[in-house]
C-alpha cells in the first residue's frame, strides 16, 4: 500500500475539455488558458487536436493556438493526431508530442471513429512510424476501459489486448479512459492488474470521468496499484456527451487537492490552478465543476 | 487490502440532511422520506432530533414524524438527543436508539454547542446512564475529525481522546465526522490507525462530507482500513453551512454505487434509493446533489 512520491498530471482541459463546447471559443481565450495552466506548474498540457474541422469544429484553430502560446522549457504541449495529415499539421505547428485515440469496445470504436478497433490500429501504424522518424513521442488513449455506452461491460482482457498493441506499436504511454465514468475502485484494481501483465505500470495513466462521482476513489485505487500519471481537466471542463447535465472529466483541482493531501509531489500550485479554472469558467459563462474550486470560492 | 463483505449504511438525510433547511418541510414529507428509505432497504435511519426548537426549528416536529412513520422489523429509527429532556422526549416517541454529538475541536465545540469538549462529555453522562437503564443504545458523533473551520488542523490524538471517552461512557459506535470535508485519504488512514488503538475498528463509522469531492476516496480508504459503517445522506441532503453553495454530506446513492461496484453487500436497492432522493429533491425544489442520481436521470 505504498504511494508514488511524484505524480505527473496530464492536463486535458484545452483539448478534451473544450472540444465538445457548442459555443465558439476565441483563440486568445484558449491561448490564455494554456498559458495559465503552464504558469500553475503543469508540465504536460494537451493543447489541441489536428482533426477534420467537420468532425470537431471547436479544434479548427489548433494551429493558431500552438502559434500563440508561450512555450516553457520542461513543459510538454501535446496534440491529438488521428492520421498522417493531422500529424503533418502538428509537426508544422511545432508539436513535439502527439496522441492517438483507440477504443476498447467495438461498438464505441465504430460509432466514435467509424471503424473497427483493428482498423483503427492499422490507421495509427503510419502515424507512429512517421512520428518515430521525426523524434516525436506518441501517447495512446484507450476509451471505454471500464464500460461502454453501447456494449455495457468491457472485459479487462479486451482492454489489455488494445493496450498491448499500442505499446508494441511504440506508444510510450497508454491512458486508460473510463469514458462514461461508470467504473469503481474494484474494477480499476482488476483492470490495472490485468493490463499491467502486458504493459509496464509505469507506462500506464488513469483517465477517469467523474460522471458517477467515482473518479477520485478510482485515482486513489490506482495510486495504490502504482499508477503515477493521471489525466484531468481544469474546472472539470468537458461534460460527458452521453449524459447531458452529468459531469465528465475529473477536475484537475480536485485531483491535485487529493494528491497534496497524500503528500505526493506534482509541481502544481493549487491557487494558480483554481485561478486558471475560474477564468475559463467565466469565459464559458458557467460555474466550475471543481468541488475544490467551489468550496474555496464559498469560503471567500 | 481486504474489504468488508457487508457494510451498514447509516442514513442521516431526514435529520442531519434536513436540519439546516431554511424552508419549512411538512411532517408528511418527512414521513414519506423515512418510509421511502426503509422501503429501499436501509436498516438504519436517523429520523429526527429532540433538541430545543429555538436551536433547530426544522426538527420541531420530530415527535410527529416518529408517530407517522411505518416501523419495519430490523430497521433502526434513531434520533439525536443532546440532553435528558431530549432523551425523555425520544423515549416517549418510542425511539430505541439515540445519538449524542461531541466535537474534536475546542473552538467548534464552543461555537456549535456552547461549551467545552469536557463539559459536553459531562452533559452526556446522565443521558448515557438513563439510556442504559432503559435499554436504549447510544451512538456518539465526533465532528471536525479531519479539520476545524476555526482551528484548522486537528490532531488524530485529540480525536482519539474524545472517542475513547465516548466509548468508555457506553457509546456502542463512534461516528467520525469530517464536518467541513477537508480530509483526504492519507489523513483518513492515519486517523483510523490512531483512533483504532483506543476504540475497536468495528465500533467506528465514517461520516465524510463531500465539500472538496473527497468523500468517496475517503470511504474507500476507510474500507481498506476495515471500517464497515458509513453515514450518508440521500440526494446529498444537507449543504455545508460553512461553505455556501458547496456540498455537505456525501450522497447515499454515490456511496451505494461504490459499494456495489466493490461487490460489498448492503441490502439497499439503488433504484429505490434514487427514487427516494428524487422525491425529496422535488419537495425541496432543487436538483439532487447525488452524481449517480444525476447521471441516471441524464440517461433517461
Amino acid at each position: 500500500m505504498s504511494l508514488p512520491r511524484y505524480v505527473r498530471l496530464v492536463e486535458v482541459g484545452p483539448r478534451d475539455g473544450l472540444q465538445n463546447e457548442k459555443q465558439p471559443i476565441r483563440v486568445t481565450d484558449k491561448v490564455r488558458l494554456v498559458n495559465d495552466l503552464s504558469a500553475a506548474g503543469l508540465a504536460y498540457i494537451e493543447v489541441g487536436s489536428f482533426v477534420s474541422p467537420k468532425w470537431v469544429p471547436q479544434m479548427a484553430g489548433s494551429t493558431e493556438v500552438f502559434a500563440g502560446i508561450e512555450r516553457h522549457p520542461g513543459v510538454t504541449y501535446a496534440a491529438l493526431t488521428p492520421n498522417l495529415k493531422g500529424l503533418q499539421a502538428a509537426i508544422d505547428a511545432g508539436v513535439k508530442e502527439v496522441a492517438v485515440f483507440a477504443a476498447a469496445s467495438e461498438s464505441f470504436s465504430q460509432r466514435n471513429i467509424n471503424c473497427s478497433i483493428a482498423d483503427s490500429l492499422l490507421r495509427f501504424q503510419p502515424v507512429l512510424e512517421m512520428a518515430q522518424q521525426r523524434g516525436i513521442r506518441v501517447r495512446g488513449y484507450v476509451s471505454c476501459v471500464l464500460g461502454c455506452p453501447y456494449d455495457g461491460a468491457v472485459s479487462p482482457h479486451q482492454v489489455a489486448a488494445v493496450c498491448r498493441e499500442l505499446h508494441a506499436m511504440g506508444c510510450h504511454e497508454i491512458s486508460l479512459g473510463d469514458t462514461i465514468g461508470v467504473g469503481t475502485a474494484g474494477g480499476v484494481r482488476q483492470l490495472i492488474e490485468v493490463v499491467g501483465r502486458d504493459v509496464p505500470r509505469e507506462r500506464l495513466a488513469g483517465h477517469y470521468h467523474d460522471t458517477y462521482g467515482q473518479a477520485l476513489a478510482n485515482i486513489y485505487a490506482s495510486l495504490l496499484e502504482g499508477i503515477a500519471v493521471f489525466d484531468s481537466s481544469v474546472a472539470g471542463l468537458g461534460g460527458c456527451p452521453y449524459a447531458r447535465g452529468a459531469t465528465g472529466n475529473v477536475a484537475s483541482e480536485d485531483v491535485l487537492y487529493l494528491l497534496q493531501g497524500l503528500g505526493i509531489e506534482t509541481g502544481v500550485d493549487l491557487a494558480r490552478l483554481i485561478d486558471a479554472g475560474s477564468h475559463i469558467s467565466k469565459v464559458l459563462g458557467r460555474e466550475s465543476a471543481s468541488r475544490v474550486a467551489r468550496a474555496r470560492a464559498a469560503l471567500r
